[in-house]
């Protein structure tokens, strides 16, 4: 913990720097920090090796040893994310309310950054540069804490990062990498009160969960889609299939990704056929309702806890429905408020849909997969809220942010 | 735990209903809520007597005591607060955001009720019909756990709000009072998780600090205010006085009072004898260091622990500073991130001041007493937010909203 409260103080320190400097100064830091990704590339893919060695002694699946590994085109890609932030708005200082009271005060709400902001994330070293530069634009000091099997390329990121900070003029430890990457780190970090403004967690569910249980500080909780396509007995049959593949086969490991069809009984008949067509191309398994199984014979049983499921492969279930309304309550049940889609051609059933619905995003006739902060323009993300305070949906730089309200007058007494 | 569950159950099927009723629905109760508290104001006065007898026979401060009575008088006021709830704007179904991308999706970001807040408050009974309405405008279903002095009162009160929603055609369990007034009820309504959106504590600061530490639902931290004015080399003089005046002793016990002045060293010895003349005729006590005693013979001591109090009496503590680096580090020291001011003539001191004090309101030259809904014209609120997530300062009806995101398109894939 001590080291933790040190790393808090330096950080509300920076933070105090770096709250009151300009988009100029801002971008000129994050000009240079694409200029020493590039430059010293190669140190950063050495570190990254020691990691991915490690990680195959350990027996780090393939999959999650991708994940891991940085490469040339990778860093450079990594570089240019830092430099399209440049061009984005400074969302610091902006007037987003306020007006002229009937006493004269006049009060103007202003955006401020949050001042610290904490990030617990697994095993992807290019967060730790996404995570800090977001933070960076949006004027907050960034305490990290990566995962264990990333720490090498994590370092040598954040040093990295560090250096183009001072040779800009901020302080360097409005970046500051932690490098105790035990379990105690983590939860020393969720109760660090008075240091951080808030705590966004990223990774799979056990550590959402552990957030969210520990944590004594603001939290932001992000990535849990369990999400749900509903296919309307009035929906266009041909649309429908191309929607729920997208949804499930485009990228089945992200949590925008669709885990449930539910289907009206009418156009069951006619859609399921249709879409095991589609799916069988990507080896998708179905886990069907009884119905299901009648119509697409060979399905395997879904069961409760497959509907609860975040399966994250190519997995998808499926239930035929007698209404709208069996589909909203199905939804109820099992979402978790991240995105859910209905595809029909009846308008009364798509309001109903929407208003009933509470997810972060609701879709009429589109794929779920859309819910990015990036698909919905805010050109950056440091992740997906499924909460409802503060921030909801895409996280893009505003909602890194809090506000003041500056409230000027000449005497007013009251 | 398990009655909490059950109210946690019904508070959320209500708000499903209450999230989807038109802003004249909602009205159409709120105007049944007033209609019944003329109507039945002596069962409710006969309650709260009740109450009364009790906090006497406990031996309650007559303060206190002062907070929990109900008159004519003042159930009149918190009628006629309820009216004028029914003509704010209702804030659910603004879009807020929003457009049309590349791709032809059309986004819209709507305010939607946060779903069921839960309320922990003290002994004042109004704060019971207050927060209820608010809650009930908003679209919010609510679960009030009030103090076990106003038990009667916040019963009767809730009964006949309940009524009132019967008889609107709305769910009754829109509003509902935990009966249980232990310790242990409090902390069970802290971890009702999946039944409680938000959790707004409202009163001391044991209060607020049990339910930071002990909450697993999202919450927002009210009402400590810690409050200084810095009073600078070139302030106006009278003005000076007279702010200061007003905002210590305008109403001591609320969170917005100062609690220290800070003094410019150059206008000290003309400002210091000037406050405490107008200070004198309110009884107010003084506590300053070593340089206010050397101007103020007699002044008592003040120690690091004054100014670190929220004194919330007719007492202030005093310090002289060599500069506006001086004060804004004593702030930084001190402050409970509630409302901070300036009274100066000097543009650039006002500027550095607003840039770099972290507070929800700041102000220059006007007394801190004005951070409060209806000083900033939101109509009403429910309470000072001194947290930075979500909403910060006075919270009315738009900061009890969350937003989704609605999505519409003809078929978009990604």
């Amino acid at each position: 913990m001590n080291s933790l409260l040190e790393l808090g103080k330096r950080a509300r320190a920076a933070a105090r720097v770096l709250g009151c400097c300009s988009a100029g100064e801002k971008n000129r830091a994050l000009e240079l920090i694409a200029q020493a990704l590039r430059r010293e590339q190669e140190a950063v893919l050495a570190a990254n090796a020691l990691d991915l060695e490690a990680a195959q002694q350990a027996g780090m699946s393939a999959s999650l040893q991708d994940r891991l590994r940085l490469t040339g085109p990778r860093m450079e890609g990594i570089a240019q994310a830092v430099e399209d932030l440049m061009r984005l708005e400074d969302p610091v200082g902006a007037v987003v309310g306020g007006g002229r009271r009937p006493n004269g005060l006049e009060i103007k709400k202003i955006r401020v950054p949050l001042g610290v902001v904490g990030m617990i994330y697994e095993a992807r070293p290019n967060v730790t540069v996404d995570a800090a530069c977001l933070c960076l634009k949006s004027g907050n000091a960034c305490i990290l804490r990566g995962g264990k099997e990333a720490i090498h390329a994590n370092t040598a990121l954040a040093e990295l990062m560090r250096r183009a900070l001072a040779a800009a003029g901020l302080p360097e430890d409005c970046i500051q990498l932690v490098q105790d990457t035990s379990r105690a780190s983590a939860n020393d970090l969720m109760t660090l009160e008075g240091y951080l403004d808030v705590l966004i967690p990223r990774g799979g569910k056990g550590l959402i969960q552990s957030v969210v249980k520990n944590a004594t500080v603001p939290v932001i909780e992000t990535g849990a889609g369990n999400c749900h396509i509903y296919v309307d007995a009035s929906a266009d049959l041909e649309m429908a299939v191309r929607v729920c593949d997208n949804a499930k086969t485009s990228r089945p490991s992200v949590c925008n990704a669709v885990e449930t069809v539910l289907v009206h009984r009418e156009i069951a008949p006619r859609f399921l056929p249709a879409l095991k067509e589609a799916l069988d191309r990507h080896q998708v398994q179905l886990r069907g309702c009884a119905r299901t199984a009648a119509l697409l014979p060979g399905v395997l049983p879904a069961t409760a806890q497959d509907y609860a499921t975040e399966f994250d492969d190519y997995i998808l279930a499926l239930r035929v429905v007698d209404s709208l309304e069996e589909a909203i309550e199905h939804i109820r049940t099992y979402t978790t408020g991240h995105s859910e889609a209905i595809l029909t051609n009846d308008l009364a059933n798509a309001q109903a849909f929407v208003d009933r619905i509470d997810a972060a995003a609701v879709y009429v006739n589109a794929s779920t997969r859309f819910t990015d902060g990036g698909e919905f323009g805010f050109g950056a993300e440091i992740g997906i809220s499924t909460q409802k305070l503060h921030a909801r949906g895409p996280m893009g730089l505003p909602e890194l942010c809090s506000w003041k309200y500056v409230v000027t007058g000449n005497g007013q007494i009251r």
